[in-house]
């Protein structure tokens, strides 16, 4: 007997940490899209924590040989570094498609374990506080097959606002992009918001600009929005910044880098 | 015969830049504030384009020996490194108070010049296609007086939505930590529209992650909501990105830096 269209896929979610939070949250939401029959990490201090905050009874298990066979989709979470180790201890166990959520690891990776497999990729960032209230996602999709893009496209269209495809040579470039726009910004505004602490200056004092910033990159290229005086060409007032970094000398060489750049970028 | 209290300063802008521009409009829209009596720029092209756009006609100058001598304030939206040689040039010339509006420069280096003057510093980053929406003013202020710091109070309160006092020295500090966390970030964005353009990627991708990233530094100490390769200690993924990077060897050089911040911070 073949199962009915509307049925939601029974998915296995591996992983319990801050993106597998998101989607388990986006999931219950939105119970067309898919319902989790089980949850496996590798912690079980991880699945308590994330299944108590849910307020969720679901089944569980930390052991991969524990791992039901028979579902329709195996959701992989994990770090980068964990894939490949589960993926191994997985091998020939499924008939199910498997479905990684990874930026930097390619489909072919994928189907080195597993015959029919997909990528979900969200870009976005996650955080454990932010998983009930939800995120805004843009899902980039990949598969190893039409069947198993149309399935992974579902998947996609009903947990997120934005779906598109794109390669994993593509997916790679957006997770550096990812970092570079957004890891690297926050731990310098964690410098900044650290700096302003150490002189007894309130730590959010520079959301304004910020708010500012993001609302010019909405309508601007960046290139557009750069000021400052690096920008300006202001040498005076980059060796006064650079000389109050005297203590920290690894910030104080970052700064001078990234000035360097910024100066090269506004004279050409 | 004495002023009346409530009739606004009359003031004299010096500069047309992004900054002076935004002032400007400021200026217009709350004209108890101050009345702009006079406008100069050592560039009557900048002078012609701002007083256009804003449907002005003013008194306008590129001569600073034309400058109204008789102004109750002289506004300093000039670039760092003009302003010592507009105030060298001014010594003597005015008796109204100066304001500066510079985060790098201090009060006593203006009061090397004039007996009165005061510091009126929007933490905010301008860009001239905002100026006529009008941006949020976060000021901070000092002066050399009680008296000096009561008119740029006002002038403040006026023009702004925060006034906060702070001394050169938390200014500069201030003005570091703004370069830090925004002009910084600001170029790490760029670097990021860049390549994804290059790969064929819209450019824009990456916005609904910098909207969520300040989400989250609206609720967390920044140090809190870092994630990323780095954060995890995925080293595979750090060495996957640096070989993307291997035609732009500055840029590599300085995505392995900011990584190893970020990896010793997230050890520690």
């Amino acid at each position: 007997m073949t199962k009915p269209q509307h049925e939601p896929p029974r998915i296995v979610l591996l992983g319990a940490g801050r993106l597998a939070s998101h989607l388990l949250y986006a999931l219950i939401r939105q119970p067309e899209a898919g319902q989790v029959v089980q949850i496996y990490s590798r912690s079980q201090a991880s699945l308590d924590s994330l299944l108590a905050e849910a307020g969720l009874d679901l089944a569980q298990t930390t052991d991969l040989g524990q791992l039901y066979a028979d579902a329709d989709i195996y959701l992989f979470a994990l770090t980068d570094t964990a894939l490949t180790e589960v993926w191994t201890a997985l091998e020939g166990q499924t008939s199910g498609l498997w479905v990684h959520t990874s930026g930097a690891t390619s489909l072919e990776a994928c189907l080195q374990h597993h015959p029919r497999a997909a990528v979900l990729y969200p870009l976005q960032t996650f955080s454990r506080e932010r998983a009930a209230q939800g995120s805004y996602f843009p899902f980039y999709i990949e598969a190893s097959d039409a069947e198993a893009l149309s399935h992974v496209r579902q998947l996609a269209e009903l947990l997120g606002q934005e779906v598109h495809e794109a390669s994993s040579q593509q997916r790679l470039i957006l997770h550096l992009g990812a970092v570079l726009a957004c890891n690297f910004s926050n731990y310098l505004i964690l410098e900044a918001e650290e700096l302003l602490q150490r002189h007894g200056l309130p730590t959010k004092a520079l959301l304004p600009l910020l708010d500012e910033l993001l609302h010019k990159l909405h309508q601007l290229p960046a290139r557009s929005a750069l000021t400052g005086p690096a920008a300006r060409g202001d040498l005076a007032t980059l060796a006064r910044h650079e000389a109050l970094l005297a203590d920290e000398p690894q910030l104080q060489q970052l700064y001078h880098s990234l000035s360097q750049r910024i100066l090269e970028l506004s004279t050409h």
